[in-house]
């Protein structure tokens, strides 16, 4: 897809005067190209502003000064919402079409799974009933997908990878921008999400796609089941995730991460090499690697037994 | 469905006497018609029982004063374990029948999607692969329904509703009476579930039917992934469930609720307009809007951080 | 399946010397016959050691003193992982091949569910749209199971039981070795998963077979939604489990315990009688019965209560 950046100034209700340049995607400042719409919405982009190759931009008068000079500048004093309404524009069409896959050699699918369009599937793969597998999906080899999945369009699945029944891959990341009457306009998710290789997934699990980018299980994770992963994260690679953990919005790890069962972490924040976080707790704050971590908020294990036996004896 | 009480009165092993009359719902005492089986079971109703329409009611004789003239008494120890058995009878049979749909223009529904009987679906709804939609369930316009959706029976589901792969809508409520050796009598859950217009319901959620009446998300509002809203919640309008929130039965909320990932709520409750829960709360209480609130059990932030504070610094 | 022991000992890199014997299973050393493959990582099971019937045995050469005589030894520094590797060759083909079920009187079966081969199913069954039934399931009478529901292979379904929506049973247990590089090797799952009589799980659950033997959720028990049940867990009769309670692995509880809302259990730990958790709490250890916890980690309720006031007495 691609619009006039006059074409898309005239739906958003923006002004714009200028040449018209084409764009054919969303992104932030950082990862923009001249032919990005991006946008600002908080003082700490302003470098990534000043640096930024996106050839327009949503963004208050406030900003201007930091825009580079060839950008377009959008003017208006609700980028963010803005953005939203532009994010419709570049979404994937969600329909039932379907049309002929690239089978490998020796897969074995069985007929109750739909594939959309442009499906491409590699050798050896299984996929069990009622699965559906979306547009523009990639699978590698010797993978495995039990019944009832659903993987969502544009998502990349590796090879020798596990996904058990019930679980979601590449849904819609939780993105949503406000009106001053409290209502929630959606930021269409035009991202998509990477299951590496050798990553398993157990049932009922959701891991979303992303705004822009990919969300990533790198290779050789293992998820436990009902486990939520939002839009943006990327898990380090050789991770364990046991079930019902969660993580919020592009939070990411380096390799081996551990998180106890029910544990959980904010978004916008980063675990080092070989952190593991017990079960229940819930990290706030960037942590660093290998050492253990307990309680909400999260704290070191050992100071978090301390505390546990203080309050004991407080008590008595 | 609708039977003589006294045809009720013997399925559940109750002295009945007098003029028969036809029941053709089960209520609580407040909702109740001159139609309705109601019941008492505990001395907080009393006000309902002496104002309740119901045409009749199980109680414990000790109640018998309070009942209205016109009800018919229907006298037992255990009138809970005998609503329960009641419930089955005014069950919607569950069944794979089928019948022709009335669907609006411009939809495009999957062939492997598979509709019960009396199904209503408006114009230019998406529905993809293996999804369910029940007996008697009413969709509106423009709504996308993505694959492996499970919708039950008789529920209403909005006009620009997005439900993401692997939800359900409209499953049992978690409703049981107990005997006296420690067995669990269901309690059949003859309400609904109603996703009003413009909400979007992540993947892999679960939303009950309420008991009676029904379970409504409100308009506008957001629900992130592996969400559970138990049943009889009513959630306001504008609100937003991060992932993995739980409500227990009965609770409710004012509009534009706020609820952080791994949140929850006990039943029963309610939450004022623009309550906040940050992350891994336990709401245990009704409480005020307009503040946010945190820990479990949930306090105000503002104290909630102090505790934090202090317990640091008791320790140190 | 079965392998000579010499071609087992092959695939593992392995030492092996004497008679060959014929293997068929993976055991742990309590549960092994004869014809069984066992391993020790640990001294606690040294006893165990002693008294196992197994056929071979996977172990360190500082176990080699407390093997039986008769057991094959099979000497290795990494006893776990080599199970791992040994437990694929005993793990289920996974396919879409199917045959003619057995299925008895007045079921009711939407012409969408996908039964695998050897599948028994008793009378008056009812299977809703886009359910997947493995090899093997057996099914007992009158149970209702709604639609996309998983049942893995070899798991067994009581009588009277209901399943709903997107439920998973018998999904693989969370099981991995690791190798001295940090990467995850798969054990296979070849237990199942047993769900008794007279159960009701509520909506996307997930409910794990057992690396052996079985994950039995017994009679009468009641899930809510979103419920996680870990490989090897036996929950008692008549217990109830609210929305988003976790278990860990081979935790085991009496009868009627009842765990409320997103509380959780860690893995190899045994509740009592008449056990009751509060909801959000989490059970670190064994717990006698006909008590109540709360708490994380979790303690007697009236303790956690105490101590709640106590805080809050100290910080003012």
């Amino acid at each position: 897809m691609e619009y006039p950046i006059s074409q898309i100034a005239q739906v958003l209700d923006i002004a714009f005067e200028g040449d018209d340049i084409v764009i054919d995607s969303i992104h932030n400042l950082t990862h923009a190209t001249p032919r990005s719409l991006s946008f600002i919405n908080a003082d700490s982009y302003i470098q990534d502003l000043k640096q930024t190759q996106a050839g327009a931009v949503l963004l208050e008068s406030k900003y201007l000064e930091y825009a580079p000079k060839n950008a377009i500048k959008l003017i208006t004093s609700e980028p963010y919402l803005k953005l939203a309404y532009a994010s419709k524009l570049f979404a994937h069409t969600i329909s039932t079409r379907s049309n002929s896959p690239k089978i490998g050699e020796g897969c074995d699918i069985d007929a109750s799974v739909r594939l959309g369009q442009n499906v491409t599937i590699g050798n050896n793969v299984t996929i069990l009933a009622n699965s559906y597998i979306g547009d523009n999906v990639t699978i590698g080899n010797n993978t495995l997908i039990y019944s009832n999945v659903s993987i969502y369009h544009h998502c990349l699945i590796g090879s020798n990878v596990i996904i058990h029944s019930g679980s979601v891959i590449g849904s819609d990341g939780y993105g949503f921008a406000h009106t001053k009457n409290g209502e929630h306009i959606k930021i269409y998710q035009n991202g998509n999400a990477i299951i590496e290789n050798d990553v398993e997934i157990g049932a009922n699990c959701a891991i979303d796609r992303a705004i822009f980018d990919s969300t990533i299980i790198s290779r050789g994770s293992k998820l436990d089941n009902l486990v939520h992963i939002a839009h943006n994260c990327i898990i380090g690679e050789h991770s364990l995730l046991a079930g019902q953990v969660g993580l919020a919005g592009s939070t990411t790890s380096g390799r081996n991460l551990v998180m106890g069962g029910q544990s959980a972490a904010s978004g916008h924040l980063h675990m080092g090499d070989f952190t593991t976080i017990a079960g229940k707790g819930g990290v706030t704050k960037s942590l660093q690697g290998h050492n253990t971590y307990a309680g909400f908020p999260a704290i070191e294990l050992k100071v978090w037994r301390k505390i546990q036996a203080k309050i004991a004896r407080l008590i008595k």
